[in-house]
């Protein structure tokens, strides 16, 4: 599906591995105060002074998370990248370093690197972070992207999983649901292509979900928005195996039950109308497809004036006590037990 | 080789990624007190105070950086570890914390895992680094081991490749080359197990390199005496890919040129023997052999009474300036040029 615009192939053991990282890494800046020395050295050298150092890493398959025959290179790098700061702001933190190690076949030329790194790099810069490290190496078969992502931030600025009381209000950001539609548009046009390579697909009536699969974003504006108000998050976590998973983790660490409102659950008009072409239920894809990277929060019931609206937020539910469980308030107004069926990386085996 | 003593397998499909990481975590305790908080959240919480922070990263690749063939998984984890930890003492500075990702293909059962985990932990335990985070999926083919390694130091405790004088004396810990002799032999009984199966190897000339190659350690010891002697080096690195390699990257980094001497060179006994019995030359085997995790560092001229009789480090010799090169002074008195012929990941492919 995605033509080769690189028609020029190097081979990677023309370079060796010391010729190759310094070909991939030379033109890496280094722009955050906490980084001292990057790539060059054993180990890069940061100072974070009084800040809180916050740390979270993330392995990324080839054929497990990504499939390169509808997944362009320079996407892939961009999105290996989102997937880790969004972590980082999940904890309420500021995305500062990432390290950045790849594995290769000899099936990937260099120029194939380049533009893996290309994404990275812009990832790197729009999201203001310094790549430090990483290691370049050999598969057996296919590509594998293993990011680390640091950040910092002051101790009482810290929003963890655990925090959530048993009254305060579930909150998402953006939308659910239209990167996992994005998908499935994705994986059909990959069958539709393997029956008539010459079939050219009309994806104007997908681009929003595409987009959301090929180009997520991470959402680090949401820190900045919440100070604004003056709204600190009592927990939080970002939307990576769907919503369902996450409200789980929340409900679990926090010792809270929740019942979350099919009504109020944010979803695109494009995703309305795909799945109805699709004939899967919407709310299905909202609560269960993953890799939004919207973030997930519980704030204190009293703050509910300061973000009702807020066109970032959305109020979608409800702690409760935890001997109340964890439910999905149908438009029907029936109360289902909610069930974490994200996606499972280890069940696709 | 290895006999497989885990006849019950569990699939980790049957476990699912959630319960796997839990399974597999359940047990990590935190002791560092720059760790306030490891697994369990989007990322971990580190705080360093004043202390300066180091970062380094490997991908260890099946088939490329190792064979299960005659590596038992328990010193995989182990070995893993101890590589990451190697670059942190090779910035003069304290481990502290790791983060351990894995992806594994479904050949491997939850035992196989559990025992990978078990030699994670004990080099953990062994170095006193905190577990603080990782991911673990599932991959197309084989196993990949991503290790994120963290560690403290004091600004001005630091060491980089770049410090090196121009008289400068060139000083290595311990010996080199064992860990590829070690290897070469395990390949060699590869081989002859490969063609008769029952044929039980008699390793017992071979224990150290074997050891070196399939239990390395990282010399976070050298730290301490160097400061007990009051030396600081002036550069240095760990060698992993090679001692020529490293001492090019000194020089390179550093500016610098350099005269290393061969019979200054330290190899074990059995380094000799066992060359011998390949037909190698043992210089050959000790300068371009990878995987030693030894530190080579250069410290001014006037430490020289300082360490010049401690058992731990040898003086193998000095630095030029940059326009003299880099060359291997022979035993016969012959100067050749130094080239770094190192362990290259990149041209096994």
């Amino acid at each position: 599906m995605i033509e080769d615009k690189n028609p020029q192939r190097t081979s990677l053991a023309q370079l060796g591995e010391f010729g190759l990282i310094e070909h991939l890494t030379r033109s890496i800046e280094i722009k955050q105060p906490s980084t001292l020395t990057g790539v060059g050295d054993d180990a890069a050298v940061l100072d974070f002074k009084d800040k809180k150092v916050v740390v979270s890493t993330d392995l990324l398959v080839e054929g497990v998370h990504f499939d390169l025959s509808y997944m362009p290179l320079k996407h892939l790098g961009y999105k290996a990248v989102v997937v880790n700061i969004s972590d980082i702001c999940a904890m309420n933190a500021r995305p500062t370093q990432i390290t950045v190690s790849i594995a290769v076949s000899n099936r990937f030329p260099l120029e194939a690197l380049e533009e893996l790194y290309e994404g990275i790099k812009l990832a790197a810069k729009i999201y203001n972070v310094d790549i430090v490290g990483g290691d370049t190496t050999s598969s057996q078969k296919g590509m594998i992207l293993s990011i680390t992502a640091l950040g910092e931030a002051n101790a009482d600025e810290l929003v963890y999983r655990n925090g959530a009381g048993a009254t305060d209000l579930l909150v998402v950001t953006g939308d659910v649901g239209s990167a996992y539609m994005g998908l499935q548009v994705l994986e059909r046009e990959k069958q539709v292509f393997q029956v008539n390579p010459n079939n050219q697909p009309d994806l104007d009536a997908y681009t929003y979900l595409i987009e959301r699969q090929l180009k997520p974003e991470a959402r680090n504006d949401v820190k900045g928005i919440l100070e604004a108000l003056e709204v600190k998050p009592t927990a939080m976590i970002d939307v990576s195996d769907g919503l369902s998973s996450e409200i789980i983790h929340i409900c679990k660490q926090s010792g809270v039950g929740c019942n979350l409102y099919e009504e109020k659950i944010p979803v695109d008009p494009q995703l309305i109308s795909v799945t109805e072409e699709f004939n899967i239920d919407n709310t299905t894809v909202a609560i269960n497809g993953g890799e939004d990277y919207e973030l997930l929060f519980t704030i204190k019931m009293e703050d509910f004036d300061k973000i009702k609206h807020n066109p970032n937020f959305t109020i979608i539910g409800y702690m409760t006590q935890e001997s109340e469980g964890i439910h999905l308030i149908t438009r029907a107004n029936t109360k289902i037990p909610l069930k974490a069926r994200g996606w499972n990386a280890m069940s696709e085996e």
